[in-house]
Protein backbone atom coordinates (compact mmCIF):
# COMPACT_ATOMS: atom_id res chain seq x y z
CA UNK A 1 0.00 0.00 0.00
CA UNK A 2 1.29 3.27 -0.79
CA UNK A 3 1.58 6.15 1.76
CA UNK A 4 0.17 8.60 0.00
CA UNK A 5 -3.33 9.75 -0.63
CA UNK A 6 -5.44 8.74 -4.15
CA UNK A 7 -6.06 11.40 -6.59
CA UNK A 8 -8.08 11.32 -9.80
CA UNK A 9 -7.71 13.17 -12.79
CA UNK A 10 -10.66 14.02 -14.87
CA UNK A 11 -9.66 15.55 -18.40
CA UNK A 12 -6.42 14.29 -20.28
CA UNK A 13 -6.02 16.85 -22.57
CA UNK A 14 -2.32 18.19 -22.78
CA UNK A 15 -2.42 19.49 -19.47
CA UNK A 16 -4.64 16.83 -17.77
CA UNK A 17 -2.09 14.65 -19.06
CA UNK A 18 0.90 16.51 -17.56
CA UNK A 19 -1.16 16.79 -14.10
CA UNK A 20 -1.82 13.04 -13.89
CA UNK A 21 2.21 12.34 -14.72
CA UNK A 22 3.35 14.74 -12.05
CA UNK A 23 0.87 12.98 -9.13
CA UNK A 24 1.68 9.32 -10.81
CA UNK A 25 5.54 10.49 -10.74
CA UNK A 26 5.16 12.28 -7.23
CA UNK A 27 3.94 8.21 -5.83
CA UNK A 28 0.14 8.80 -5.68
CA UNK A 29 -2.03 6.21 -6.67
CA UNK A 30 -3.98 7.75 -9.92
CA UNK A 31 -7.33 7.36 -11.54
CA UNK A 32 -7.57 9.06 -14.55
CA UNK A 33 -10.38 9.28 -17.00
CA UNK A 34 -11.07 10.71 -20.35
CA UNK A 35 -14.12 10.75 -22.55
CA UNK A 36 -11.58 9.80 -25.54
CA UNK A 37 -10.30 6.56 -23.38
CA UNK A 38 -7.52 5.83 -25.95
CA UNK A 39 -6.03 9.45 -24.28
CA UNK A 40 -5.46 7.26 -21.32
CA UNK A 41 -2.94 5.05 -22.59
CA UNK A 42 0.12 6.43 -21.64
CA UNK A 43 -0.92 7.39 -18.08
CA UNK A 44 -2.02 3.48 -17.71
CA UNK A 45 1.48 2.59 -18.99
CA UNK A 46 2.85 4.60 -16.28
CA UNK A 47 0.39 3.11 -13.59
CA UNK A 48 -2.87 5.04 -13.66
CA UNK A 49 -5.83 3.21 -12.91
CA UNK A 50 -8.17 4.12 -15.79
CA UNK A 51 -11.84 4.44 -14.40
CA UNK A 52 -14.93 2.89 -16.49
CA UNK A 53 -16.93 6.39 -15.74
CA UNK A 54 -17.05 9.56 -14.39
CA UNK A 55 -19.14 8.28 -11.29
CA UNK A 56 -16.16 5.86 -10.95
CA UNK A 57 -13.48 8.11 -11.15
CA UNK A 58 -15.05 10.63 -8.47
CA UNK A 59 -14.96 7.40 -5.80
CA UNK A 60 -11.81 6.00 -6.40
CA UNK A 61 -9.75 9.31 -4.31
CA UNK A 62 -10.98 12.32 -1.90
CA UNK A 63 -9.10 14.87 -4.19
CA UNK A 64 -10.33 14.85 -7.46
CA UNK A 65 -8.50 17.24 -9.85
CA UNK A 66 -10.92 18.38 -12.87
CA UNK A 67 -8.99 19.74 -16.29
CA UNK A 68 -11.62 20.00 -19.40
CA UNK A 69 -11.95 22.47 -21.90
CA UNK A 70 -14.48 24.86 -20.46
CA UNK A 71 -17.35 25.02 -17.73
CA UNK A 72 -19.78 23.67 -20.13
CA UNK A 73 -17.64 20.82 -20.50
CA UNK A 74 -17.48 20.53 -16.33
CA UNK A 75 -20.88 20.55 -16.10
CA UNK A 76 -21.37 18.05 -18.71
CA UNK A 77 -19.33 15.56 -16.24
CA UNK A 78 -20.60 16.64 -13.31
CA UNK A 79 -24.00 16.90 -13.30
CA UNK A 80 -25.35 13.85 -14.18
CA UNK A 81 -23.32 12.68 -10.65
CA UNK A 82 -25.13 12.85 -7.34
CA UNK A 83 -24.23 11.56 -3.91
CA UNK A 84 -20.71 10.50 -5.38
CA UNK A 85 -19.56 14.26 -4.64
CA UNK A 86 -20.08 13.37 -0.84
CA UNK A 87 -17.39 14.20 1.14
CA UNK A 88 -15.04 14.78 -1.54
CA UNK A 89 -12.53 17.75 -2.39
CA UNK A 90 -13.48 18.77 -6.31
CA UNK A 91 -10.27 20.94 -7.43
CA UNK A 92 -11.12 22.93 -10.88
CA UNK A 93 -8.50 24.03 -13.00
CA UNK A 94 -10.85 24.27 -16.07
CA UNK A 95 -10.49 28.11 -17.07
CA UNK A 96 -13.61 30.12 -16.30
CA UNK A 97 -15.27 33.26 -14.81
CA UNK A 98 -15.27 33.91 -11.04
CA UNK A 99 -18.77 33.71 -11.30
CA UNK A 100 -18.92 30.28 -13.24
CA UNK A 101 -16.45 28.88 -9.73
CA UNK A 102 -18.56 30.84 -7.24
CA UNK A 103 -21.56 28.96 -8.52
CA UNK A 104 -19.44 26.13 -9.03
CA UNK A 105 -18.61 26.09 -5.68
CA UNK A 106 -22.36 26.22 -4.48
CA UNK A 107 -23.52 23.41 -7.10
CA UNK A 108 -20.46 21.30 -5.12
CA UNK A 109 -21.40 22.50 -1.72
CA UNK A 110 -25.31 20.96 -2.24
CA UNK A 111 -23.70 17.49 -3.08
CA UNK A 112 -21.75 17.43 -0.05
CA UNK A 113 -18.60 17.72 -1.22
CA UNK A 114 -15.73 20.98 -0.93
CA UNK A 115 -14.85 22.84 -3.83
CA UNK A 116 -11.38 24.51 -4.65
CA UNK A 117 -10.81 26.93 -8.13
CA UNK A 118 -7.64 26.66 -9.81
CA UNK A 119 -5.38 28.82 -12.22
CA UNK A 120 -2.87 27.60 -14.11
CA UNK A 121 0.00 29.79 -14.95
CA UNK A 122 2.14 27.57 -16.60
CA UNK A 123 2.34 24.99 -19.81
CA UNK A 124 1.48 21.95 -19.71
CA UNK A 125 6.17 21.26 -20.06
CA UNK A 126 6.72 22.90 -16.57
CA UNK A 127 3.87 20.85 -14.98
CA UNK A 128 6.06 19.48 -12.17
CA UNK A 129 8.97 21.82 -11.99
CA UNK A 130 9.89 24.65 -10.12
CA UNK A 131 8.01 27.03 -13.02
CA UNK A 132 4.85 25.70 -12.55
CA UNK A 133 2.30 28.06 -10.63
CA UNK A 134 -1.01 27.20 -9.79
CA UNK A 135 -3.44 29.98 -8.02
CA UNK A 136 -6.27 28.19 -5.84
CA UNK A 137 -8.96 29.27 -4.32
CA UNK A 138 -11.86 28.18 -1.85
CA UNK A 139 -12.14 26.91 1.58
CA UNK A 140 -8.15 26.88 3.34
CA UNK A 141 -8.64 23.86 5.13
CA UNK A 142 -9.51 21.48 1.84
CA UNK A 143 -6.64 23.32 0.72
CA UNK A 144 -4.14 22.65 3.81
CA UNK A 145 -5.62 18.98 3.72
CA UNK A 146 -4.57 18.28 -0.24
CA UNK A 147 -1.57 20.71 -0.09
CA UNK A 148 0.89 17.54 -0.06
CA UNK A 149 -0.63 16.04 -3.12
CA UNK A 150 -0.98 19.11 -4.65
CA UNK A 151 2.82 20.05 -4.41
CA UNK A 152 3.34 16.99 -6.53
CA UNK A 153 2.49 19.46 -9.58
CA UNK A 154 5.35 22.29 -8.68
CA UNK A 155 5.97 23.95 -5.50
CA UNK A 156 4.48 26.86 -6.41
CA UNK A 157 1.17 25.59 -5.55
CA UNK A 158 -0.31 29.17 -4.19
CA UNK A 159 -3.59 29.42 -2.01
CA UNK A 160 -5.34 33.02 -2.75
CA UNK A 161 -8.35 33.33 -0.22
CA UNK A 162 -12.02 31.28 0.36
CA UNK A 163 -13.42 33.33 -2.30
CA UNK A 164 -13.91 31.00 -5.14
CA UNK A 165 -13.71 33.49 -7.87
CA UNK A 166 -10.38 34.58 -6.95
CA UNK A 167 -8.14 32.55 -8.69
CA UNK A 168 -10.34 33.32 -12.19
CA UNK A 169 -9.48 37.02 -11.47
CA UNK A 170 -5.87 36.20 -10.87
CA UNK A 171 -6.11 34.06 -14.07
CA UNK A 172 -7.82 37.12 -15.95
CA UNK A 173 -5.16 39.75 -14.81
CA UNK A 174 -2.32 38.06 -15.09
CA UNK A 175 -3.31 37.61 -18.73
CA UNK A 176 -4.35 41.12 -19.13
CA UNK A 177 -1.15 42.39 -17.95
CA UNK A 178 0.58 39.65 -19.96
CA UNK A 179 -1.49 41.22 -23.50
CA UNK A 180 -0.72 44.59 -22.00
CA UNK A 181 2.78 44.04 -22.02
CA UNK A 182 2.77 42.08 -25.86
CA UNK A 183 0.56 44.96 -27.11
CA UNK A 184 3.23 47.66 -25.84
CA UNK A 185 6.33 45.81 -27.21
CA UNK A 186 4.31 44.85 -30.84
CA UNK A 187 3.31 48.68 -30.84
CA UNK A 188 6.50 50.14 -30.50
CA UNK A 189 7.93 47.49 -33.11
CA UNK A 190 5.20 48.39 -35.61
CA UNK A 191 6.00 52.45 -35.01
CA UNK A 192 9.88 52.24 -35.33
CA UNK A 193 9.44 49.26 -37.92
CA UNK A 194 7.51 52.27 -40.37
CA UNK A 195 11.07 54.26 -39.85
CA UNK A 196 13.08 51.09 -41.03
CA UNK A 197 13.91 49.36 -37.63
CA UNK A 198 13.99 45.98 -36.83
CA UNK A 199 11.99 44.15 -34.73
CA UNK A 200 15.46 42.82 -33.11
CA UNK A 201 17.35 45.70 -33.25
CA UNK A 202 14.53 47.30 -30.62
CA UNK A 203 13.34 44.09 -28.75
CA UNK A 204 16.71 44.52 -26.59
CA UNK A 205 15.69 48.25 -25.47
CA UNK A 206 12.36 46.88 -24.83
CA UNK A 207 13.58 43.96 -23.03
CA UNK A 208 15.87 46.54 -20.66
CA UNK A 209 12.93 48.63 -20.08
CA UNK A 210 10.74 45.91 -19.07
CA UNK A 211 12.74 45.00 -16.35
CA UNK A 212 12.82 48.14 -15.36
CA UNK A 213 9.28 48.63 -14.89
CA UNK A 214 8.54 45.47 -13.08
CA UNK A 215 10.75 47.07 -10.11
CA UNK A 216 8.21 49.54 -9.63
CA UNK A 217 5.05 47.64 -9.16
CA UNK A 218 5.94 47.50 -5.38
CA UNK A 219 6.14 50.73 -4.95
CA UNK A 220 3.06 51.49 -7.00
CA UNK A 221 0.52 48.83 -4.91
CA UNK A 222 2.05 50.09 -2.14
CA UNK A 223 0.66 53.92 -3.25
CA UNK A 224 -2.75 52.39 -4.53
CA UNK A 225 -3.04 50.79 -0.85
CA UNK A 226 -1.96 54.11 0.62
CA UNK A 227 -4.70 55.99 -1.86
CA UNK A 228 -1.70 58.12 -1.75
CA UNK A 229 0.09 58.87 -5.35
CA UNK A 230 3.08 61.36 -4.52
CA UNK A 231 5.02 61.70 -7.78
CA UNK A 232 8.59 60.33 -7.24
CA UNK A 233 9.89 61.84 -10.89
CA UNK A 234 7.32 62.32 -13.58
CA UNK A 235 3.53 63.64 -12.96
CA UNK A 236 0.84 62.31 -15.21
CA UNK A 237 1.18 66.20 -16.34
CA UNK A 238 4.60 65.35 -17.88
CA UNK A 239 3.61 62.04 -18.96
CA UNK A 240 0.24 63.44 -21.63
CA UNK A 241 2.57 65.67 -22.93
CA UNK A 242 4.46 62.72 -24.35
CA UNK A 243 1.58 61.00 -24.99
CA UNK A 244 0.71 63.58 -27.44
CA UNK A 245 4.01 62.84 -28.89
CA UNK A 246 3.18 59.47 -29.02
CA UNK A 247 -0.56 60.20 -31.17
CA UNK A 248 1.65 62.45 -33.63
CA UNK A 249 4.07 59.60 -34.00
CA UNK A 250 1.52 56.98 -34.56
CA UNK A 251 -0.31 59.23 -36.97
CA UNK A 252 2.62 60.22 -38.86
CA UNK A 253 3.50 56.42 -39.19
CA UNK A 254 0.31 55.10 -39.72
CA UNK A 255 0.49 52.91 -37.23
CA UNK A 256 -2.39 52.09 -34.60
CA UNK A 257 -3.55 54.88 -33.00
CA UNK A 258 -6.35 53.59 -31.22
CA UNK A 259 -4.53 52.07 -28.12
CA UNK A 260 -2.22 55.42 -27.87
CA UNK A 261 -5.53 57.33 -28.23
CA UNK A 262 -6.59 55.41 -25.34
CA UNK A 263 -3.51 55.53 -23.11
CA UNK A 264 -3.93 59.56 -23.60
CA UNK A 265 -7.50 59.91 -22.68
CA UNK A 266 -6.65 57.72 -19.66
CA UNK A 267 -4.58 60.19 -18.39
CA UNK A 268 -6.14 63.53 -19.72
CA UNK A 269 -9.05 62.18 -17.65
CA UNK A 270 -7.11 61.62 -14.63
CA UNK A 271 -5.75 65.42 -15.07
CA UNK A 272 -9.52 66.90 -15.40
CA UNK A 273 -10.10 65.34 -12.20
CA UNK A 274 -7.44 67.21 -10.48
CA UNK A 275 -4.82 64.58 -10.60
CA UNK A 276 -1.94 66.21 -13.26
CA UNK A 277 0.25 67.02 -10.46
CA UNK A 278 0.48 63.39 -9.23
CA UNK A 279 2.54 59.99 -9.97
CA UNK A 280 0.91 57.40 -12.30
CA UNK A 281 -0.24 55.27 -10.17
CA UNK A 282 -3.23 57.56 -9.51
CA UNK A 283 -4.82 56.55 -12.57
CA UNK A 284 -6.04 53.20 -11.11
CA UNK A 285 -9.02 55.72 -9.72
CA UNK A 286 -9.57 55.60 -13.82
CA UNK A 287 -9.72 51.95 -14.05
CA UNK A 288 -11.88 51.59 -11.35
CA UNK A 289 -14.94 53.11 -12.91
CA UNK A 290 -15.72 52.61 -16.19
CA UNK A 291 -15.18 55.24 -18.99
CA UNK A 292 -17.75 57.50 -19.95
CA UNK A 293 -20.26 56.84 -22.83
CA UNK B 1 45.34 73.51 -20.09
CA UNK B 2 42.69 70.47 -20.00
CA UNK B 3 43.05 68.02 -22.30
CA UNK B 4 39.28 67.53 -22.72
CA UNK B 5 37.28 69.31 -25.28
CA UNK B 6 35.21 72.18 -24.25
CA UNK B 7 31.22 71.38 -23.86
CA UNK B 8 28.24 73.70 -23.56
CA UNK B 9 25.11 72.93 -22.08
CA UNK B 10 22.13 75.09 -22.80
CA UNK B 11 18.90 75.28 -20.41
CA UNK B 12 19.48 74.10 -16.55
CA UNK B 13 16.12 72.56 -15.68
CA UNK B 14 16.79 69.53 -13.54
CA UNK B 15 18.01 67.31 -16.13
CA UNK B 16 20.57 70.16 -17.85
CA UNK B 17 22.27 70.50 -14.30
CA UNK B 18 22.72 67.16 -14.36
CA UNK B 19 24.23 67.12 -17.27
CA UNK B 20 26.40 69.87 -16.55
CA UNK B 21 27.53 68.48 -13.45
CA UNK B 22 29.00 65.23 -14.84
CA UNK B 23 30.38 67.04 -17.55
CA UNK B 24 32.20 69.21 -14.89
CA UNK B 25 32.60 66.08 -13.40
CA UNK B 26 34.73 64.33 -15.93
CA UNK B 27 37.18 67.27 -16.22
CA UNK B 28 35.48 68.85 -19.58
CA UNK B 29 35.66 72.78 -19.39
CA UNK B 30 32.05 73.74 -19.52
CA UNK B 31 29.61 76.28 -20.36
CA UNK B 32 26.06 77.04 -19.23
CA UNK B 33 23.70 79.13 -20.13
CA UNK B 34 20.32 79.78 -18.67
CA UNK B 35 17.29 81.84 -18.89
CA UNK B 36 17.45 82.34 -15.38
CA UNK B 37 21.36 83.11 -14.39
CA UNK B 38 20.31 82.41 -11.16
CA UNK B 39 20.29 78.52 -11.86
CA UNK B 40 23.70 78.54 -12.76
CA UNK B 41 24.97 79.61 -9.67
CA UNK B 42 25.75 75.50 -8.07
CA UNK B 43 27.77 74.84 -11.67
CA UNK B 44 29.77 78.03 -11.34
CA UNK B 45 30.92 76.90 -7.66
CA UNK B 46 31.76 73.77 -9.45
CA UNK B 47 33.77 75.63 -12.15
CA UNK B 48 31.39 75.75 -15.04
CA UNK B 49 31.72 79.37 -17.07
CA UNK B 50 28.69 81.23 -17.02
CA UNK B 51 27.97 82.53 -20.99
CA UNK B 52 25.94 86.50 -20.96
CA UNK B 53 24.29 84.85 -24.48
CA UNK B 54 23.56 82.14 -26.30
CA UNK B 55 25.34 83.30 -29.03
CA UNK B 56 28.79 82.87 -26.32
CA UNK B 57 27.64 79.82 -24.93
CA UNK B 58 27.56 78.43 -28.64
CA UNK B 59 30.57 80.17 -29.55
CA UNK B 60 32.59 78.41 -27.03
CA UNK B 61 32.84 74.78 -27.56
CA UNK B 62 32.39 72.51 -30.53
CA UNK B 63 30.00 70.45 -29.19
CA UNK B 64 26.56 72.01 -27.59
CA UNK B 65 24.11 69.97 -26.02
CA UNK B 66 20.29 71.66 -25.87
CA UNK B 67 17.90 70.44 -22.90
CA UNK B 68 14.80 73.01 -22.54
CA UNK B 69 11.47 72.36 -22.10
CA UNK B 70 10.08 71.91 -25.73
CA UNK B 71 11.14 72.44 -29.43
CA UNK B 72 9.17 75.80 -29.31
CA UNK B 73 11.75 76.97 -26.56
CA UNK B 74 14.52 75.56 -28.64
CA UNK B 75 13.88 77.36 -31.51
CA UNK B 76 12.80 80.47 -29.35
CA UNK B 77 16.99 80.28 -28.39
CA UNK B 78 18.52 79.16 -31.74
CA UNK B 79 16.80 81.11 -34.57
CA UNK B 80 18.13 84.54 -33.62
CA UNK B 81 21.63 82.69 -34.08
CA UNK B 82 23.54 82.83 -36.99
CA UNK B 83 27.25 81.77 -38.32
CA UNK B 84 27.99 81.15 -34.55
CA UNK B 85 26.14 77.51 -35.67
CA UNK B 86 28.40 77.31 -38.01
CA UNK B 87 31.26 74.26 -37.56
CA UNK B 88 29.14 73.59 -34.04
CA UNK B 89 27.67 70.21 -33.34
CA UNK B 90 24.70 70.41 -31.55
CA UNK B 91 23.19 67.94 -29.63
CA UNK B 92 19.18 68.31 -28.90
CA UNK B 93 18.09 66.27 -25.82
CA UNK B 94 14.65 68.29 -25.99
CA UNK B 95 11.76 65.88 -25.89
CA UNK B 96 9.74 66.12 -29.14
CA UNK B 97 8.57 64.49 -32.08
CA UNK B 98 10.90 62.77 -35.04
CA UNK B 99 9.43 65.41 -37.71
CA UNK B 100 10.77 68.11 -35.75
CA UNK B 101 14.28 66.59 -34.96
CA UNK B 102 14.34 65.86 -38.74
CA UNK B 103 13.61 69.77 -39.93
CA UNK B 104 16.05 70.91 -36.69
CA UNK B 105 18.68 68.96 -38.52
CA UNK B 106 17.85 70.64 -41.60
CA UNK B 107 17.84 74.04 -40.16
CA UNK B 108 21.09 73.19 -38.34
CA UNK B 109 22.59 71.88 -41.89
CA UNK B 110 21.96 75.43 -43.63
CA UNK B 111 23.90 77.02 -41.23
CA UNK B 112 26.78 75.00 -41.36
CA UNK B 113 26.30 73.17 -38.08
CA UNK B 114 25.73 68.98 -37.68
CA UNK B 115 22.99 68.32 -35.54
CA UNK B 116 22.52 64.90 -32.98
CA UNK B 117 19.05 64.53 -31.50
CA UNK B 118 18.86 62.67 -28.49
CA UNK B 119 16.33 60.72 -25.94
CA UNK B 120 17.39 60.45 -22.58
CA UNK B 121 15.93 57.34 -20.48
CA UNK B 122 16.68 58.15 -17.46
CA UNK B 123 16.24 60.35 -14.33
CA UNK B 124 18.40 63.45 -13.62
CA UNK B 125 19.61 61.89 -10.56
CA UNK B 126 21.23 58.62 -12.92
CA UNK B 127 22.90 60.68 -15.07
CA UNK B 128 26.96 59.73 -15.07
CA UNK B 129 26.11 56.70 -13.59
CA UNK B 130 25.56 52.94 -14.94
CA UNK B 131 21.65 53.49 -15.25
CA UNK B 132 21.80 56.79 -17.69
CA UNK B 133 21.14 55.43 -21.17
CA UNK B 134 20.99 58.67 -24.16
CA UNK B 135 19.65 57.54 -27.35
CA UNK B 136 21.55 59.47 -30.19
CA UNK B 137 20.28 59.76 -33.81
CA UNK B 138 21.84 61.60 -36.55
CA UNK B 139 25.25 61.39 -38.77
CA UNK B 140 27.69 58.75 -37.06
CA UNK B 141 30.45 60.43 -37.55
CA UNK B 142 29.80 63.51 -35.06
CA UNK B 143 28.22 60.91 -32.58
CA UNK B 144 32.09 59.08 -32.90
CA UNK B 145 34.13 62.70 -32.66
CA UNK B 146 32.16 63.29 -29.38
CA UNK B 147 31.48 59.90 -27.62
CA UNK B 148 34.32 60.57 -25.02
CA UNK B 149 33.01 63.59 -24.27
CA UNK B 150 29.34 62.23 -24.54
CA UNK B 151 30.41 59.36 -22.37
CA UNK B 152 31.07 61.58 -19.28
CA UNK B 153 27.07 61.15 -18.92
CA UNK B 154 27.12 57.62 -18.49
CA UNK B 155 28.31 54.34 -20.29
CA UNK B 156 24.93 53.98 -21.99
CA UNK B 157 25.32 55.99 -24.73
CA UNK B 158 24.17 54.28 -27.63
CA UNK B 159 24.03 55.44 -31.12
CA UNK B 160 20.85 54.35 -32.80
CA UNK B 161 21.37 55.46 -36.68
CA UNK B 162 22.07 58.19 -39.44
CA UNK B 163 17.98 58.99 -39.37
CA UNK B 164 17.31 61.84 -36.66
CA UNK B 165 13.48 61.36 -36.06
CA UNK B 166 15.13 57.52 -34.59
CA UNK B 167 15.55 58.75 -30.88
CA UNK B 168 12.73 60.36 -30.76
CA UNK B 169 10.93 56.76 -32.36
CA UNK B 170 12.55 55.25 -29.85
CA UNK B 171 11.95 57.37 -26.60
CA UNK B 172 7.84 57.56 -27.27
CA UNK B 173 8.21 53.42 -28.28
CA UNK B 174 9.96 53.02 -24.93
CA UNK B 175 7.81 55.03 -22.89
CA UNK B 176 4.18 53.39 -24.53
CA UNK B 177 5.66 50.31 -23.58
CA UNK B 178 6.05 51.52 -20.01
CA UNK B 179 2.44 53.22 -19.99
CA UNK B 180 0.63 49.70 -21.48
CA UNK B 181 2.84 47.53 -19.05
CA UNK B 182 1.35 49.68 -16.04
CA UNK B 183 -2.59 50.10 -17.43
CA UNK B 184 -2.38 46.77 -17.13
CA UNK B 185 -0.90 46.51 -13.56
CA UNK B 186 -3.39 49.12 -12.72
CA UNK B 187 -5.93 47.10 -14.61
CA UNK B 188 -5.46 44.25 -12.62
CA UNK B 189 -5.55 45.41 -9.83
CA UNK B 190 -8.60 47.50 -10.52
CA UNK B 191 -10.48 44.17 -11.38
CA UNK B 192 -8.66 42.16 -8.26
CA UNK B 193 -9.24 45.45 -5.99
CA UNK B 194 -13.20 44.75 -6.62
CA UNK B 195 -12.94 41.77 -5.08
CA UNK B 196 -11.17 42.91 -2.11
CA UNK B 197 -7.30 42.07 -3.31
CA UNK B 198 -5.02 44.59 -2.18
CA UNK B 199 -2.92 46.07 -4.56
CA UNK B 200 0.34 44.65 -2.60
CA UNK B 201 -1.17 41.54 -2.08
CA UNK B 202 -0.78 41.26 -6.65
CA UNK B 203 2.38 42.95 -6.99
CA UNK B 204 4.60 39.65 -6.56
CA UNK B 205 2.28 38.14 -8.93
CA UNK B 206 2.37 41.04 -11.20
CA UNK B 207 5.99 41.25 -10.51
CA UNK B 208 6.82 37.98 -11.23
CA UNK B 209 4.45 37.89 -15.13
CA UNK B 210 6.42 41.15 -15.96
CA UNK B 211 9.81 39.68 -15.75
CA UNK B 212 8.58 36.12 -17.43
CA UNK B 213 7.46 38.45 -20.76
CA UNK B 214 10.25 40.37 -20.81
CA UNK B 215 12.32 36.68 -21.82
CA UNK B 216 9.83 36.14 -24.60
CA UNK B 217 10.55 39.77 -26.48
CA UNK B 218 13.85 39.06 -28.16
CA UNK B 219 12.03 34.99 -29.32
CA UNK B 220 8.85 37.44 -30.26
CA UNK B 221 11.08 39.84 -32.29
CA UNK B 222 12.77 37.12 -34.14
CA UNK B 223 9.24 35.66 -35.68
CA UNK B 224 8.43 39.65 -36.34
CA UNK B 225 11.28 40.05 -38.14
CA UNK B 226 10.95 36.45 -40.33
CA UNK B 227 7.26 36.97 -40.66
CA UNK B 228 6.04 33.54 -39.23
CA UNK B 229 4.60 33.71 -36.15
CA UNK B 230 4.44 29.89 -35.24
CA UNK B 231 2.46 29.35 -32.14
CA UNK B 232 4.88 28.16 -29.16
CA UNK B 233 2.30 27.97 -26.99
CA UNK B 234 -0.99 29.18 -26.90
CA UNK B 235 -2.76 30.46 -30.13
CA UNK B 236 -5.01 34.03 -30.95
CA UNK B 237 -7.60 31.80 -30.79
CA UNK B 238 -7.20 30.60 -27.31
CA UNK B 239 -5.89 34.15 -25.87
CA UNK B 240 -9.20 35.50 -27.67
CA UNK B 241 -11.39 32.64 -25.67
CA UNK B 242 -9.75 34.52 -22.69
CA UNK B 243 -10.04 37.65 -23.31
CA UNK B 244 -13.33 37.41 -23.36
CA UNK B 245 -13.07 36.82 -19.78
CA UNK B 246 -11.63 39.53 -19.06
CA UNK B 247 -14.34 41.02 -20.68
CA UNK B 248 -16.90 39.38 -18.74
CA UNK B 249 -14.89 39.81 -15.05
CA UNK B 250 -14.40 43.74 -16.16
CA UNK B 251 -18.16 44.32 -16.40
CA UNK B 252 -19.13 42.33 -13.04
CA UNK B 253 -16.28 44.12 -11.40
CA UNK B 254 -17.60 47.51 -12.92
CA UNK B 255 -14.34 48.84 -13.69
CA UNK B 256 -12.77 49.62 -16.78
CA UNK B 257 -13.63 47.85 -19.70
CA UNK B 258 -12.29 49.88 -22.68
CA UNK B 259 -8.84 48.80 -22.39
CA UNK B 260 -9.80 44.50 -22.49
CA UNK B 261 -12.26 45.71 -25.50
CA UNK B 262 -9.67 46.89 -27.71
CA UNK B 263 -7.37 43.94 -26.72
CA UNK B 264 -9.98 41.49 -27.85
CA UNK B 265 -10.54 43.21 -30.86
CA UNK B 266 -7.33 43.71 -31.95
CA UNK B 267 -7.35 39.91 -31.35
CA UNK B 268 -10.61 39.27 -33.01
CA UNK B 269 -9.25 41.19 -36.40
CA UNK B 270 -6.34 39.03 -36.45
CA UNK B 271 -8.57 36.29 -36.17
CA UNK B 272 -10.72 37.29 -38.80
CA UNK B 273 -7.30 38.25 -41.18
CA UNK B 274 -6.65 34.26 -40.68
CA UNK B 275 -4.06 34.64 -37.85
CA UNK B 276 -5.76 32.49 -35.13
CA UNK B 277 -3.54 29.59 -35.17
CA UNK B 278 -0.91 31.45 -34.88
CA UNK B 279 1.20 33.21 -32.05
CA UNK B 280 0.56 35.93 -30.32
CA UNK B 281 3.48 38.05 -32.03
CA UNK B 282 0.98 37.98 -35.35
CA UNK B 283 -0.64 40.69 -33.70
CA UNK B 284 2.08 43.13 -35.57
CA UNK B 285 -0.07 43.00 -38.61
CA UNK B 286 -2.87 44.45 -36.59
CA UNK B 287 -0.96 47.21 -35.32
CA UNK B 288 0.73 48.25 -38.61
CA UNK B 289 -2.40 49.65 -40.12
CA UNK B 290 -4.49 51.47 -38.15
CA UNK B 291 -8.05 50.33 -36.66
CA UNK B 292 -10.69 50.62 -39.04
CA UNK B 293 -13.12 53.45 -38.94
Amino acid sequence: MSERDPVTVIGLGLMGEALAGAFLGAGHPTTVWNRTAAKADRLRAQGALVADSVADAVAASPLVVVCVSDYTAVHGLLDPLGPVLYDRVLVNLTSGTSQSARETAGWVAERGGTYLDGAILAVPQAIGTAEAVILFSGPRPAFDRHEPALRSLGPGMTHLGDDHGLSSLYDVAVLSLMWNILNGFLHGTALLGAAGVPATAFAPVAKTLIETVAGWVTGYAGQIDDGAYPALDSTIDTHLAAMEHLIDESVAARVDVELPRFIEALAARAVAAGRGGDGYAALIEQFRKPAEA
